[in-house]
């Protein structure tokens, strides 16, 4: 089988390791020639080119672009594609994807691989990044069943964990443990550097170990990853902040009262529940 | 020098280990008979005893028990001490433990070390503890300088990095960056646990990885911990949830809005202060 990938980062580049080790022919389209040419030297692809007609060979193509460019993406391809090609992409939000995409092309699939790392580009890309990591799955009623199977398949030979959802319950759900936190912890930050004297900020920076390093890592990440969460997955993060910060005005509220009983009751539900995550 | 210690658990056992194996004398007092047996066999004291007489022949005393019980063992001890006997604690907050003690005792110096593990008993006590970790003192106006310079020497023995703070110092730097992420984490775990469809609820707990972990990891933690800061401290963290809540609304009302070059600002900002705190 053919396989096309379009974008050769961490995600596209590290796909086509494991996919060409699994003996799929891999064909890559980059915009920078450069890339290109890194994907090839890398192993990372079969063949590679700037030009979307490369992907008229191929029987399933993976969008491994930005999410801003997936549906524009789709729309340059589909005048190379033959009828039956299935589509699929690897975006972090699914609803506004699918919702764009699978009225331009029937044998659409939308997934999300949750793996990944802190680096990016083709020279990020590694063997086994998607092993024993979930990989959505979020067809809909329209999509057909044969293009589910086809990409169920790919995905499962890359031993990930395979869910299938609707786009609206991925995005809830990640919007709850994979956005919602960005946010929680970008406000820890900012929280403490907006300490008025300036002998407790010191103080408070020279102080800060575990609890601080832990719970402020994903809010010192990549900007562009929170802009595009909060963009894109705009009405369930919103739902997500509205529930937390009813959590968190819950537990201001028994420290203002001093409920101690309460309170105490509450860290021990939430020391029990957390595993249940994990 | 000979000194005591009250409370043989984490913190008092390890400073046990530390001190004797820089050639302090170390004297132990623990409620269990037991623990002064174990205490005793794994070489965390020199002598260990129920009776707070054995401190008599002590030079400096660390009360190491629970923050609730350090002003009555000061008062249960003052019998037993010289009046050159300096006190100190190992307390997690400071303003709460000082106004009690130091009107009972002349030579005491507030202390915190910021160390731990995650057990505790005499059992979890280990050598180096304190080595490179922040141990904070904070001795107030009227605090004999003897007093602190005698505890300072035996706290850079053990290879601490000192600071020296007010009090309430203290109390509003651990508040934002040791007590507000125990709060701002449980809940996060309690808005995850809160979502209404079952559905969205278990694939959040399928899909929660690497980001929520460590967002949630003290929230999880031990309730009693949570409490007594909350307790102890509870004037500083309502002042550091106030300007947390403030920071989250900021968040929320910029994604509201739709002002993705102000929330990329605000990103870049939380993204490039994380590192002044580690």
């Amino acid at each position: 089988m053919n396989i096309g990938i379009v974008g050769l980062g961490l995600i596209g580049g590290s796909l086509g390791l494991d996919l060409r080790a699994l003996g799929y022919q891999v064909l890559g389209v980059s915009r920078q020639e450069q890339t290109c040419q890194r994907a090839i030297e890398r192993g990372v692809v079969d063949d590679a080119s700037l030009n979307l007609t490369l992907l008229a060979a191929a029987d399933v193509v993976f969008i491994c672009t930005p999410i801003a460019a997936i549906a524009p993406t789709v729309q340059q391809l589909i005048p190379h594609l033959s009828p039956e090609t299935v589509l699929t992409d690897v975006g972090s939000v699914k609803a506004a994807i699918v919702n764009q995409v699978a009225p331009l092309w029937h044998n659409f699939v939308g997934g999300h691989p949750m793996a990944g790392t802190t680096d990016s580009g083709v020279d990020a890309a590694v063997l086994g990044l998607f092993a024993e990591n979930p990989y959505v799955l979020t067809p809909i009623e329209t999509t057909p069943t044969p293009a589910v199977k086809r990409v169920e398949e790919i995905v499962r030979s890359l031993t990930s964990r395979v869910y299938f959802c609707r786009p609206e319950d991925h995005d809830r759900a990640v919007a709850s443990i994979s956005h919602l936190p960005v946010m929680v912890s970008a406000g820890l930050i900012d929280s403490c550097m907006s300490e008025p004297d300036p002998t407790v900020l010191e103080l408070a920076q020279q102080l800060a170990s575990s609890g601080f390093r832990d719970t402020s890592r994903v809010g010192g990440g990549n900007p562009e990853l929170g802009i595009m969460m909060a963009r894109y997955n705009r009405e369930s993060i919103l739902r997500s902040l509205t529930s937390y910060r009813h959590s968190l005005d819950q537990l201001i509220e028994l420290i203002e009262q001093e409920d101690w009983p309460m309170l105490e009751k509450k860290l021990q539900e939430t020391q029990s529940q957390r595993p249940q995550f994990l």
